[in-house]
């Protein structure tokens, strides 16, 4: 069992309002850890307002009581007007409070601002802070939070606690996976989680346009430093063209760092304006997050990312393939 | 605790020379699951002559202890000639007699002949059996007879058994995984096993081959029946020219499974000599098995397979799409 800071415990026992955050572009450990401690605090009668600058991404549709997240910030004003009591602000799975988007200093002016997170490269921000670089996922720390809580996980709380960890986890299989993440996610089983109902919605739920963007991403695969490093791309055209959209390239990268020779892949997305955005994935040792980061970007040891802007892919290519090969070679 | 059958129990205690066995065209399960017992027995000091008629796949070898498995039927008959004391035979994972290979009348002539073993449809054969549907796996039965007979799980045991179990349940996505597999896999990891290195071995290993022929298989994709129908096909041809191995298309179909508007996805691959052999897998109540079996082929629900010979793949196409319409609205 982890230990719980007290402040963190005092501040949910003692306040009745709550402000929970995620960060922007969102995926399943933000929006599962953000609704999964949104029940347990409403399990304990509170009131909260879940607030995200964007709306829920199409993907994360499915997840019980996504409807509760608000994206106007004139109702969260509301809400913060119309409290008869103090309102404490806690984000979830958020390591920069640059991304917590636009909204940053509104936000932070909420006191007391707590964070809860798992990113080991997490940059202080708000009041104070329960971190656990250890847990596989926040979604893990918030199941060890109801715990020590003594809330009874409810079916939904389970289910978005779920997604969370195995979002995150890669269905069970990166390195952060511990057997304590498995006898958690077998407690939310327990409460009567259906992984196979969850695994049908993240990954059962294409549209005929990705593959066809697959398909034309694939034939840009290209190996480089004896298949050490690969590339695909995707180009404004080919969304045209494949009738795909953005949120169709997620985990392409996949396919070229699944080559038994590659240690880092690369993925270049031209996006309008003559911007292109990078992701790197690596295996082992090699840290493109230093390389994300000498690009101003940023992320873990073995993913991360940046964005160019007024350069077309052609010359990203060039620059990341150099940035890359010294990555690998120094 | 699963209730483990007294004449199983009592052979194991009672012989000292066993072969174990699984089935041909072996997956993780079979192999995981017959090298994990096979390491229950050796640390129970029994002499164990580990059979399969097939050399171990390429994407296996990793296993730790796959040098233990011989294909060589005359090593077999030395083991049992030169054993001084009866020698009893246990398969793994192999739900019907045809499917232990060309030599399986020899192999059945050793008794007693017992079946461990978590197909819904296993078809009896041998003396005696161990059947439990509602294993995920059997790598999970056969951690549940290790515990049952007080064996140390080794690191090499672990290993095996997590292959079995994480394959056989699509890394802990399929209906099948439930919170006491979820616990037995954590135990596995509490005995050295490390997921992302297993997952490595397992995902992170393809060849350029395997991606040039997934971009040509995703370009033969079509949908039928307003999308609830997909078919893929690789034809000797794109082999050729892909350089890829009839190993390299493994998880080729879940890809238009994966498509939300898929009920049912089939993947006609083109073998030498006019031979096409089919796979198909469903989402939810329609039950492929049956269509399968109407040509000859078997399988479970949601997943399984047959073949053709003397036909080419557009006529195979066309009986199997009348065949899976029907399947689909009768």
């Amino acid at each position: 069992m982890r230990k719980i800071p007290e402040d963190l415990n005092r501040t949910i026992r003692e306040f009745d309002h709550f402000v929970v955050l995620t960060h922007i572009h969102p995926d399943g450990d933000a929006l599962g850890s953000l609704l999964g401690f949104t029940s347990i605090l409403e399990s304990l009668k509170k009131k909260v307002f879940c607030y995200l600058e964007e709306p829920v991404p199409s993907l994360y549709e499915f997840l019980p009581g996504s409807d509760k997240i608000h994206s106007d910030i004139n109702k969260l004003r509301c809400f913060l007007g119309g409290s008869n009591g103090p309102v404490a602000a806690i984000s979830l799975d958020c390591g920069d409070c640059e991304r917590l988007g636009a909204r940053q200093v509104e936000l932070l002016g909420i006191h007391p601002f707590m964070a809860i997170d798992h990113h080991r490269a997490h940059r202080k921000y708000g009041d104070s802070r329960w971190i656990d670089p250890d847990s596989s996922s926040t979604g893990e720390m918030v199941y060890e939070l109801a715990i020590s809580l003594g809330v009874r996980v409810s079916w939904e709380c389970a289910y978005n606690l779920y997604v969370a960890i195995s979002t995150d986890t890669g269905s069970f299989r990166y390195e952060s996976t511990t057997s304590r993440t498995l006898r958690i996610a077998a407690e939310l089983i327990d409460h009567g989680v259906r992984p196979e109902i969850i695994a049908g919605h993240l990954h059962d739920n294409f549209t005929i346009h990705r593959l066809k963007l697959m398909e034309m991403v694939l034939g840009t695969l290209r190996l480089h430093e004896s298949g050490k490093l690969a590339f695909i791309t995707v180009t404004t055209d080919m969304f045209d063209k494949s009738g795909a959209s953005v949120q169709d390239v997620e985990g392409f990268i996949d396919y070229p760092r699944s080559l038994r020779s590659v240690k880092v892949a690369a993925f270049l997305k031209e996006g309008k304006k003559r911007q292109v955005s990078v992701s790197l994935r690596s295996k082992g040792e090699c840290d493109v997050a230093e390389v994300a980061q000498s690009f101003g970007g940023g992320g873990h040891r073995n993913a991360a990312g940046f964005r160019f802007s007024g350069k077309n892919v052609e010359q990203v290519y060039d620059e990341v393939l150099e940035a890359l090969k010294t990555a690998l070679n120094g």
